[in-house]
């Protein structure tokens, strides 16, 4: 266990063995306490001025995992309470139970006294599992990366570009490019290839993240300005061969405002490695 | 706010009001501090001897409605830390965040000291969203409830009947039906029409429940022992109309004994009044 070193250190990443890869760093946490974590929220993964939820989510989940004794998230909730801000983070994680084969835990992220999100989170070990298996859910069709268009133009609400579309690659596939160019009148569904930009490591904590890059499903269904997730659960149900992920999202119910959003993450080897829903709101673009 | 009683009292369950539902009743809570509430587990709401857990996760949500502003749990994750048993419990909430429209919390239910569930839920208020409306998901096509068989044998592999079906009335559509008389070789889904017995309300706190009351899924598809819940989220996506509900569950993804089942329950309004997703199990009937 890391000693308590006020000094954020890439060698306490996430995935820890000194990784420089950008993910491992911008999440990286140092221990200041029995039960308390300090970090930087960079502006490197943002959506206009506002760090991405699954970044945030990534980062309070580094220190998660340190806290307990479990390689993989298997199971993560987190509730956003107010939007974070570049800039130094608190997290305060409390091991609820900590088992032999699952261990259970809170995280809070704060920013200036303020709590950004506070997650739940079931860790274990996803090579440890066994038991019956029966797959009735197929991966997207896509054609290959090289014939799918790169993300075009920034479609963000925002003045400030996206620094997120720096470090995540997305290809939508042909059949989902058409709400880019203004055709906001299909099914709410997004699918498309999707990786991290110089990073070849794919691992259950970028799973988490990569559940909560995509553009939102309702862009392909509607007009819509600025969708913040309420709340966001992922399951990581396998060890991921590195590479390019195909990936969906899709809304079926919004009512009111109010929509869920599944992510669907399939690797190179047809295996489903992530799933995840979250409830989010329509809003009407910041100013 | 109710006084500190340690005796519980139905004047105190979760939709107040002195209501002598069933529901009501075995979920009451009394507050007993500042962040502390009683209740007592019955022993009316299981399966086998072990109290369902959409049960137990009701009882620890009463305390969190009590301590919040807002009327309705918008969402609400449970992980679930160790059998609960009949008896009494003590309920720890910290709310996260107190908001205008929103407001988060954590809960605690715990007995004899060692934790049963852990919590996060936000509540809000589910008549004051506005925004757009579009609903791609369609409720499924059941016969009329007359037309459905009861429940059938129990199919639960315990030797005690199961208390919930006294409680939880669940009319298995006919081609839902195969699985109770062995026949477990079809789709992991399960789909009737479904009420609480003697409890003509019907809430946000009841839909929670009821998005736990099924038979599993897999037990359409496969033969399986126990199918203990790891974490189960809740979205609670409207007031329900009085009356049956349509209720489906389905898996899609089993890999190595760890599945995601999804629920889906629809008023009489052909509203998707509340949509779950847990993460389970799959394990030997216990001895």
């Amino acid at each position: 266990m890391p000693s308590g070193s006020p000094v954020r250190s890439p060698a306490v990443a996430s995935t820890g063995g000194g990784s420089t890869a950008p993910f491992d760093v911008d999440t990286g946490v140092s221990r200041v306490g029995e039960r308390t974590w300090e970090a930087t929220v960079t502006d490197r993964w943002s959506i206009g001025r506002v760090p991405n939820g699954g970044y945030v989510l990534c980062t309070a989940l580094a220190a998660v995992g340190q806290a307990v004794g479990q390689p993989h998230p298997l199971t993560v909730t987190a509730h956003y309470l107010s939007p974070a801000t570049p800039g130094p983070a608190a997290i305060d994680v409390d091991v609820v139970k900590e088992g032999r084969s699952l261990s259970t835990a809170t995280a809070r992220l704060s920013q200036e006294g303020k709590a950004r999100l506070i997650l739940l989170a079931t860790f274990g070990d996803l090579r440890a599992h066994r038991g019956p298996t029966l797959v009735a859910a197929v991966p997207p069709e896509l054609p290959h990366p090289d014939r799918c268009p790169g993300r075009g133009p920034d479609t963000t609400p925002f003045p400030e570009p996206p620094s997120l579309v720096d470090r995540v690659e997305f290809r939508p596939a042909p059949v989902s490019a058409g709400w880019m160019a203004g055709q906001r009148d299909g099914p709410a569904r997004i699918e498309g290839w999707l990786r991290l930009v110089d990073d070849p490591a794919l691992d259950p904590a970028r799973l988490v993240l990569l559940c909560d890059v995509m553009p939102p499903a309702v862009f392909a269904a509607m007009v819509t300005g600025w969708v913040p997730t309420l709340e966001l659960t992922v399951h990581v149900r396998a060890l991921p061969k590195p590479g390019w992920l195909r990936a969906v999202v899709s809304s079926r119910v919004i009512v009111d405002g109010l929509l869920e959003e599944e992510c669907e993450l399939w690797d190179g080897d047809d295996r489903l490695v992530a799933m995840s829903r979250q409830l989010a709101r329509i809003l009407p673009p910041p100013a």
